[in-house]
């Protein structure tokens, strides 16, 4: 008996929502880049979409896929964006464990229907990850005074095969705000959108469904 | 007799505030450029302070004129910062006529005292010019119907002496949204700031002071 993963049986049922001439939100993370990989098989196979890339990662992937590739400048609204999270509950997501939070919120916030796709270790009932923020090199200090004023505990995210900090790809820093259980993720997605120095933050309150993959290789999908 | 121009008495009035150690951000614009120039000749004359610049624009001016440079990873609070304004009312700002206003923000929220030096013509009863907002490149569009919904016109800042869009110190473009005459811009600015894809906006709404440079040279200033 073949086992399927939980993450890939999730990406391939986002794949499978996609229909001729749609133009496709192509989300980051190792969830996403399954529903990446099943989309390119149906190009191969003669489905007719354009992708639009949330990271270089999902850029990369998108050409060794076949996947042919647009912009938001082309096609300013997309039928469907694919995307992962860190953390979901309630229809609400947080996402930039990838460091590509503030392309995937303007793709997101671009897309007719956004699909969340995750393994169900993602689910929970109360938002607890630390939040990640996109953040203006020079207010690294000034967005950790905020940080602390909101209750939160702030640390920069240092970089792995790189000295230094992460640099995301719109060349910024990542600082993950932990405010451990978050109670209310609106009233804090709109106290972190007032921060100056934040580029983004991670919290995603607009999301149409949810693909969760199971540990048995089924599929839930819920509706929004 | 020799006649001030306005901006240079604000800006002078306002070099004059500095005191031995102070750490001052430095605006960006033609009347903080007084205000630089006159704290070099303070430097010049024995004053012991350092600089934090808002600009390519701010940091050239300095060295030029000698005021020792230190940044916000050094000195995360300063003691005064001096920025210009392109309209004032009731002690709210709008700023961003130099495509700066994303780092002046930044450091008017790093500061114990934000003075705003303006000549007499930017003062006004009700906010009216446009907006700037600094804006990631691929969220150009998403920025246009955000702003149309919130009824404002939209245009993008091209450059001149160069080819194609304005493009900021920090890599982004600027779009000026015109909402008219804006009758409450502590609203307007917490919208503004939920918009994704916008870096920063042009209003600022924590000013400490104003020093206005009148037609005869002479100055007034307001304490708020």
């Amino acid at each position: 008996m073949i086992r399927i993963n939980p993450k890939q049986a999730a990406g391939e049922a986002a794949a499978r929502l996609a229909k001729d001439n749609m133009v496709v939100g192509l989300g980051t993370g190792s969830t996403t880049a399954y529903a990446i990989k099943a989309l390119g098989k149906r190009v191969t196979d003669g489905l007719k979409i354009q992708g639009v890339p949330t990271s270089y990662q999902a850029a990369f992937l998108a050409a060794e896929n076949g996947i042919p590739l647009t912009t938001l400048d082309e096609h300013p609204v997309l039928d469907l964006d694919i995307d992962g999270a860190d953390q979901i509950a309630n229809y609400i997501v947080i996402k930039g464990g990838g460091a590509a939070h503030t392309l995937e919120k303007i793709v997101a916030q671009s897309t007719k229907r956004f699909i969340v796709v995750v393994d169900e270790s993602k689910c929970t009932d109360v938002l607890s990850c630390p939040v990640p923020l996109e953040v203006l090199p020079p207010a690294r200090k000034l967005v950790m005074r905020q940080i602390v004023e909101l209750g939160g505990k702030i640390e920069l995210r240092m970089g792995i095969n790189k000295d230094g900090p992460v640099i995301s790809d719109n060349g910024n820093f990542i600082m993950d705000a932990d405010f451990g259980k978050i109670g209310d993720p609106v009233y804090l997605d709109e106290k972190l959108s007032k921060c100056t120095g934040i580029v983004e933050h991670g919290i995603f309150t607009e999301v149409d469904a949810v693909i969760i993959g199971k540990k048995d290789g089924s599929i839930e999908i819920l509706e929004h």
